[in-house]
């Protein structure tokens, strides 16, 4: 088996990366070629025996994903984006790299098929920043997506043509949409949402972290590893069961920045919660307001998808998997 | 005021045009000038003092709608489209024509804004076509759309842009998706709703008409008068009553083939029903089993929308309207 992951150079491309590694094979096939492909060339990973290239390049361009299609990936992970914060600053950035690179992608398997009924699984990465407000305190499945964002916009209009490719029999395509990744390993990146995950990640290591909200703004949330595991469960299931709606909200842990705090308090003790500081940012605050706070995510856990079991567990992971815990 | 109409050449595009020229003004402003745009050369509109512009072009190119936004209408109507069967047919036409001209339309726009703060309303007519089976019998305004044809993802796709364009004050758009519009005058066209207004139409000219679905289909049906009335009335509201969520489920009548038979039966007697010929079409049930039956229309009543209160007067309209009733 051949799989291809655009965005492999970023934090879920990595550890997805070396979680294909690890199992050897997916959905009982063994794994023979990666392809791993980026803006930036993602680094060589240890302890695989198969073939692996690494692609850096423009992968919204048309011709670098053509050269992707050429070599026929059984499995493509689609997880390159520009994130929500950078889209709503530089508008035609975002539309082109995280709409019209998806576009390009279906246009280029869709004439691959035509040519020699090439049908790969496409894993699509979404967010649930398709959501904005009003919305009811847990969000159907059925709920209408009217994003708040030109990132959420991007993120619906890809989830479209992923449906529509897929019920013209061009690929089989999964859309995820992720809760917010926490804890994220290293430094901050772009996103409004960082600091969810930086309230826990400095004071584990004793640094002190900034709290720009309020303890009661509440959010959804998974761990980098139930991300992966959400991954590898969409590139193995059987399409079929998704009828003409391929695009699927994520279960994930609903906490309020007060239930996070207690968390990091029951894990980590008194002196990491002092560590935090609180210094209210009106934009950030703004911005977090027109968030999802939960997904009832019926569908994707009768289809066999798993989140952490609480926010407890979520640090956790960050321990045993970025500070040399026991491991993950 | 500036008006232009893109799809001028179409059933509604015509109706619209005459509206405007008999009401004389939109929103209490005198219409003093008229482009009508569309792929083939609109008629000269009779009984307008103003300027009144014919444009004959592909207004899915970036070129023709560069031009049209080069003379900065108050007011465009955006009505064009390929209809939902060959869109199906045609997968490049089909995104070619309803999804890529709707953003080129809106670029064009934003790069005028930029320049001077051109700032137009913009009328789209998006469809029910955006909803995809399961549904409930009848659709609530925040119901996902998850589309059964292509036509469908790309007016769901338009849906999108226009909020996220309309979000960063780039236009300021409104979204109405029309309920089947019936009864058609003259021709069929590719439509697969087409008998809808064909065992009306043909009966009412003593015509024969086929019926290739069963009576107990049930549908959301607009006359074409109707329609007209959403377009007037989605160029004149308040947008900033839309908040983030500018498109708008239009109101309609919900019945089935058996009550729009009995409603020609009351209108138009016996003869005229014994003219409808019952020969089933697999794909079109297949097809139409796929539609909606009916929306709540919550939004948009609240909003001063109005249709039709019956099919009875649905047929009336036609009879009206089209055979030389009392006029319209």
């Amino acid at each position: 088996m051949h799989i291809a992951i655009i965005g492999a150079a970023g934090m879920v491309g990595r550890k997805l990366t070396n979680r294909l590694i690890a199992d050897g094979a997916l959905n009982g096939k063994a794994i023979e070629r990666l392809t791993l492909a980026d803006v930036v060339a993602a680094a060589t990973p240890a302890g695989f025996d198969g073939q692996v290239d690494i692609e850096a390049g423009d992968f919204s361009d048309a011709a670098e994903i053509q050269k992707l299609v050429d070599i026929r990936p059984d499995v493509i992970f689609h997880l390159a984006a520009i994130v929500s914060g950078e889209a709503e600053v530089d508008f035609e950035k975002g539309y082109r790299i995280n709409m019209d690179g998806m576009r390009a992608l279906l246009e280029a398997i869709r004439h691959a098929h035509i040519a020699d009924g090439y049908k790969p699984r496409l894993v699509f990465t979404s967010s649930i920043a398709v959501f904005g407000p009003p919305f009811p305190a847990s969000i159907p499945d059925d709920f209408a997506p009217t994003p708040a964002t030109s990132y959420g916009t991007q993120k619906a209009i890809c989830e479209l043509l992923l449906a529509d490719y897929s019920r013209k029999g061009f690929v089989e395509g999964v859309g995820i949409r992720l809760p917010t990744i926490c804890v994220r390993p290293g430094k901050p990146n772009r996103a409004a949402s960082g600091f969810f995950s930086g309230i826990i990640r400095e004071p584990l290591n004793g640094i002190e972290a900034i709290l720009p909200v309020a303890d009661t703004v509440r959010h959804w949330h998974a761990s980098p590893r139930s991300a992966v595991g959400f991954l590898i469960h969409a590139a193995s299931l059987d399409t079929a069961k998704l009828g003409n709606r391929p695009n699927l909200s994520m279960p994930g842990v609903s906490a309020t920045v007060a239930d996070e705090i207690e968390a990091l308090r029951a894990v980590a003790g008194e002196k990491a919660v002092n560590l935090i500081r609180r210094e209210p940012d009106e934009l950030v605050m703004r911005i977090v307001s027109g968030w999802a706070e939960q997904c009832n995510a019926t569908r994707a856990k009768e289809l066999g998808f798993k989140a952490d079991n609480s926010f407890e567990d979520i640090i956790r992971v960050y321990i045993e998997d970025e500070m040399g815990g026991i491991g993950g």
